[in-house]
């Protein structure tokens, strides 16, 4: 494991969505759609893209639970 | 849409693990494990245990992304 | 409890300022104003607007102190 | 304005629950109860102990919203 | 120690990029570049210009790891 | 780039204290100390240990700002 980060989930871009300083990217996941805001000059600097294949990952103290059903 | 949060990730509880302050709770999504830090207080008013059904909460802002492959 | 969000401050929303992707939602609690950003999408699909009363949720690990007087 | 965090609630410590890393600051507001989650190293620096006066910091991109009522 | 945030380090603002809501305050440390992202009325409020110094605050529960080399 | 996390300082690890749950990693770097807290799983699975070389990685939205003298 060569990083701490918890929570690495495999998908597909979807969507972008850019103002100057943040953009949000979508992206398809078997668990549903996954939203991230990330900096604009990352997503420029990454060269994302709709269909690029993307790892979305989350910090497990930023992850809350909610009963379902 | 009655909060902001955006993204739900459904699963079942798989682990839990527990100090004073804070747990650890692993659930099993289809799009694999996803590990949630919450206070051992939410776990305990929540009455979580293994098998429950539960949706993983993550503000979009929370989310990263890494390009794969 | 049905969340694990332990912080849950009530409101009534008090100003709007939007960008694409995110907006500014300020929000009139007892406890003074309390600012929110969220996605512009969320903010859409929430269908929020100045008047409405909300609950501010906050995730205990994104709260830090500081000595007052 | 000195930094940068929008949100300080005023309140007073109620409760301190403490593990070797991190532990749980309960203070009372004029909004209700808010759970904070500090290192301890934090909590024994600062000198914290139930009766003090602080303020909580939240910054807006860690504030959601949800509908009330 | 007045406030509970670990991690403050000092640097320099070297560039500023606007939206309505947020913006992007790159500063220069003795680590490198840090960016961060803060709504554009505290920017205002503070009246941030390139050239002033300041701390970048980070709660210890937001820096992951990673292994180097 | 790789992955959209702005911030990535360079350090070593001076000190570890770990409970079930959580470890408060504290890494040395150019620009001060730097505390970390990270799941204990994680901290396992990456093997560390004082003295190891690290990155402390931070997104820019959790990045404050505070005026310096």
């Amino acid at each position: 494991m060569e990083q701490s980060i918890r929570n690495e989930l495999p998908g597909t871009v979807k969507g972008i969505v850019s103002d100057k300083v943040l953009s949000e990217v979508v992206i398809e996941t078997s668990a549903g759609e996954v939203a991230a805001v990330i900096t604009t000059r990352s997503l420029e600097r990454m060269g994302l893209k709709v269909g690029d294949p993307v790892l979305a990952l989350i910090k497990a103290t930023n992850v809350s639970l909610r009963r379902q059903g």
